[in-house]
């Protein structure tokens, strides 16, 4: 197969596509699942294969720290390695140095950090994140950004932007292995107007698909969407749009409404670690005393198989024993959830009902965090001419 | 299915035969994983049941405390709770109390014990543990026993076993459901008369099995087997023998060939967590350095999930990162391991090669434990006119 993206449907904003990948077709809107250092945390290949994803996520920062970029290459690269044969999407690590490791400092000619894990010393340039990401051998790969805060200052922003495009460009000239499709990354933080000078700058130049970096860090909802909506109008409709580390089930409702094409997070694994199941009315915990009992799986009629093979009895057990399967048993059920989701979303766009889906949707969904619930359900509901009844679970 | 015992084979002391339950025809010698808490650690079922398992061991005790013996049977009993279709064997636990509660005080009529878990007191008694096995609805269920620790004397031992008798004379008298068989328990600690009369003592009455308990308790493997060599011998040849807690590949090998039918351990699990992975030449630790870029499995031509699927340098990358994969990838070579061990004995029995098999076996097999490898290895070696190449690795 090549490499590509072909749009076949847009509906009010949404649009269902195909991306074409060495490895295998992904349908759009998608989910990647989150493996860091090659692994999707709990699950065996089979599994993440057996819920329907055929495109996962790994972390180059992470695999080049352990076991190594030279480690994975000589045992023949990625997918090999961690035993996938689907798509692969690498980070390219700018977000990780920022994010992780205990000192990061920026130069022109590329970032100095820290490791997380020992503390030693180490330099990612633009060409070296090429490189490496080349040699573990993922379908589509990022160029190296600069981060910034939340809450940093528009100039400082604004060098950060300047200094992701120079970095862009020398990544696109790195870029040697055209079977790899290799995504821009769109910054300049809360400020529309960068934002908008970013998406221009990189979109002059001809990168396989766009990416949205820099949100979902401490801003609140509102202005994530509202960057989100402007940003995606000034990208070209027929590369795939990719929104970095967002993936709740509310944002990826909301991030597909805004014409995201791709989404990747370590929300639904991560919190499933903590016992967070994802329900059609929002985040349950399972540890919870109502759950002792309970007689029948956390959602009656879903087909994942946590569900399909215990009750929430069980899964309430596992969790309070600490037992590691709880682990496993969560994981699968929030990922097949969040891929329930998707095709529900796909199928809504390609039959024109993709609105109906969106309100349906949120008039069950309660999201977990006050912020989320206030700003984004209460806006919705009010634009339905509904008032929202807080405090009490939407029935 | 009916519950009972058939002795297909005996050679040189090594036994083979069917241990029927009303669920699964098991044949012996046998392992049974340990799912103390209701799952065997980091597996679901279906795995249990691939490597090739159709029994497993819960404990009584750990499932009273969490999630209680009233929850699982009003959930349908431990098979449905688990989603484990084959046959269980229920510990009673006497050991339990004995090794893990923070205080234990045993009278006559039972055992009081404060929970490992939250400290509250908790009373058992021979007729309270017959009855929580039989709503756990166990296959095989087992006596409350009173365990003495490693270094007693002769007399608290004595009384510890005389009142082991009583108490498995009123658990026999509990018993109503004949669908679960129900074994005795042999005590007596390293004392060779107290263990004759115990053997003596609770063969005269009609137990389905007969387990040794108290053994590798912290006692010299040589003795731990003299113990066994000596009590297997007192034991109806007809009833199944149950050596409990012993389950590494070297004390199962001289186990089988001391009468031994079934054993259980957490053992393979406990050390598969640990990156100890069982290999025809004995342990490995998958974290050591000369794994990092091993491009084979664990052990070449090995049959299970993990080393059909994965280099030893994915496993090593694994473990250096703590990722929860790990932990289930190495039990299930463990495992696999175990299971595969026993196909080899018993095979080695119906053909009348037992003797050979068990040469060849310590021939390659070097044990952890400096202790073990000094007394079994070298005694065995001698009394095959060899000497011990201490320190290097059998070849």
């Amino acid at each position: 197969m090549e490499k590509g993206f072909h749009l076949i449907k847009t509906c009010e904003g949404a649009r269902t596509g195909e991306l074409i990948t060495p490895r295998d077709m992904v349908p759009t809107p998608t989910f990647l699942p989150v493996g860091s250092q090659g692994t999707v945390k709990t699950l065996i290949p089979e599994e993440v294969k057996d819920i329907g994803y055929n495109m996962v996520l790994a972390n180059t920062y992470h695999l080049y720290l352990r076991p190594g970029i030279e480690v994975v290459a000589g045992l023949g690269g990625l997918h090999k390695f961690m035993a996938w044969d689907g798509a692969i999407l690498t980070d390219s690590g700018g977000y990780q140095v920022f994010s992780l490791a205990p000192l990061c400092k920026i130069e022109e000619k590329g970032v100095k950090f820290r490791s997380h894990i020992d503390g030693n010393e180490h330099f990612f340039t633009p060409e070296l994140a090429i490189e490496y990401q080349e040699k573990l051998s993922a379908d589509i790969i990022m160029v190296l950004d600069v981060c910034t805060a939340y809450g940093e200052g528009f100039e400082k922003t604004q060098r950060a932007m300047e200094l992701t495009h120079r970095w862009a460009e020398r990544c696109h000239k790195a870029h040697k292995n055209q079977n790899q499709a290799l995504y821009a990354i769109v910054q300049g933080g809360v400020f529309p107007e960068l934002r908008r000078q970013s998406a221009e700058y990189l979109t002059s130049m001809d990168f396989d698909g766009y990416a949205l970096g820099g949100l979902s860090v401490g801003e609140p909802k509102e202005v994530t969407f509202s960057i989100v909506e402007q940003t995606v109008t000034l990208l070209p409709e027929d590369k795939p749009r990719y929104l970095m580390g967002v993936g709740s089930p509310e944002d990826i409702v909301e991030g597909v409404a805004r014409g995201i094409d791709i989404f990747d997070s370590a929300l639904p694994t991560r919190v499933a670690r903590n016992g967070a199941l994802f329900t059609g009315e929002g985040r349950c915990n399972i540890r919870n005393a109502a759950f002792r009992r309970m007689d029948r799986p956390i959602v009656s009629g879903c087909g994942c198989y946590t569900c399909r093979t215990f009750s929430a009895a069980y899964l309430h057990h596992l969790f309070k024993c600490e037992e590691l399967l709880a682990y496993r048993l969560a994981t699968i059920h929030n990922l097949h959830f969040i891929h329930n989701l998707m095709e529900n979303v796909r199928n809504a766009i390609i039959d024109g009902t993709f609105s109906r889906f969106r309100e349906e949707f949120w008039l069950r969904y309660q999201p977990t965090d006050e912020q989320v619930r206030v700003s984004q359900k209460q806006k919705w509901l009010k634009s339905k001419g509904r008032e929202l009844d807080s405090g009490s679970a939407p029935t």
